[in-house]
């Protein structure tokens, strides 16, 4: 072999960055950025309160990264990214510059979402090709319900919290004891079918009682009323996934510097 | 639906840092932690420059995270963290903080690993035994074969950028298409074969006749003595996987503060 391998040098820290109430600035990306988010924030600015400002203008210097949480760099000229990635470092704000990896504080990589599961698969550089490869073979392990039922699930552990609140203790562990027998016996397609009446049966029947009924079982004496109320809450599914990172499905504010006259 | 679901609201940002030279702190932890990494260091010092320093005393103030880049608390006092968590804050540290969400800049998930190959899953906060789970489904899709894989065009790109350099422009174009064809024509298992002659050949006789050979053709017909040598070449990566978080498997130096006298 030529060289160490990453498996023996190391790799990165995969982390979910919570983007919740931060200032994203992005620097450049010029003509791509503008055409791609300047169109989704009008076609949205009825339904959602705009997170982005484009300003069509030059990056002025230190000041502009002053109330920053994290910036971006996609600009042609690596000197001027450079630079800037240098005031951001001497300041302490998270930076990555397009095409530059040594100078970037993070990377990003092949991305699964579905609801609230997030998927990162990383090649640490040796390939974006192979990220995308690896992606399509997890997509085509996932069914398409995990989502789904990560979110009735998330539900379930919400309203079990609140039937039973507190910290730790014994009734901490209980609750967590009895949502992973929840997540180990029930199938993905059983979770799914939690909608809000399963799911306080379930509390009653399986939590009050300190059992966790087999999907079966639970699902064949279900009344055909909260059937109906079942059939009726997967439309709500079926709202599209609006949130992106432009249109602050990530809650940050994205300022844009525009790229012309960078 | 009782509340809105996160596919409405939006997710986290998934990144991969790079904790290459960076300075992480981890108050608390405590008998756990020194009872994981402390013999973990010493077993590798032989090896290993330490990254690790760990310090048996208080949390003296912000002074402590003056030089740090990320920080992490693990302490059974929510109030200490959140005070904590209000210094790096100010200090535009990165902070999580252990059991209490609202607090953190960022989460972690369920990590595969698989030498260059980083895989996170996050249901962003709706159930760790859902990422689990998540993560057991993904890890049968894998061969486990997609680490080396990935490692293997990681050279074949690094010698295709020596053999023909330069950033950008029509050169770089034709590499990155050349790339791309070698990872969609070849399956893992045959990107798994390119021992160091392999990829000698394929450059001489794929990327300057400007075509991509079928693995079939390029095999068969691969001498008798590079296959020796490919068996050889496999013992290397029977190295066993040594760097962790604490290891410094991600170069960063690791200061633990003890949790005791917290």
């Amino acid at each position: 072999m030529s060289k160490p391998t990453l498996s023996q040098t190391g790799g990165s820290l995969l982390i979910a960055w919570q983007l919740k109430d931060k200032n994203v600035l992005i620097v450049g990306g010029g003509e791509l950025l503008s055409k791609a988010y300047i169109p989704a924030q009008k076609s949205s600015s009825t339904s959602t309160p705009s997170r982005i400002t484009y300003y069509d203008r030059r990056f002025s210097g230190p000041a502009e990264i002053h109330k920053m949480d994290m910036v971006l760099t996609a600009l042609d000229d690596a000197n001027r990214s450079r630079e800037i990635c240098e005031m951001c470092r001497k300041a302490r704000i998270a930076v990555n510059a397009a095409d530059i990896p040594d100078l970037c504080d993070f990377y990003f990589g092949a991305q699964i979402r579905d609801g609230p599961l997030q998927i990162m698969i990383s090649t640490n550089g040796n390939g974006p090709r192979m990220a995308a490869l690896m992606k399509k073979k997890i997509q085509a392990a996932l069914s398409g319900s995990e989502g789904e039922a990560i979110d009735r699930v998330g539900v379930l552990r919400a309203q079990l919290k609140e039937r039973s609140p507190g910290v730790g203790g014994p009734l901490g562990r209980r609750r967590m004891k009895w949502m992973s027998e929840v997540c180990n016996t029930w199938e993905i397609d059983d979770l799914t079918k939690l909608d809000d009446a399963a799911i306080t049966k379930l509390l009653d029947e399986g939590w009050e009682k300190n059992t966790v009924p087999s999907p079966q079982n639970f699902f064949s004496n279900h009344s055909r009323a909260s059937k109906i109320s079942l059939q009726l809450s997967h439309v709500g599914d079926l709202i599209p996934f609006i949130g992106t990172f432009a249109l602050g499905g990530l809650c940050a504010t994205l300022l844009f510097l525009g790229h012309r006259h960078v």
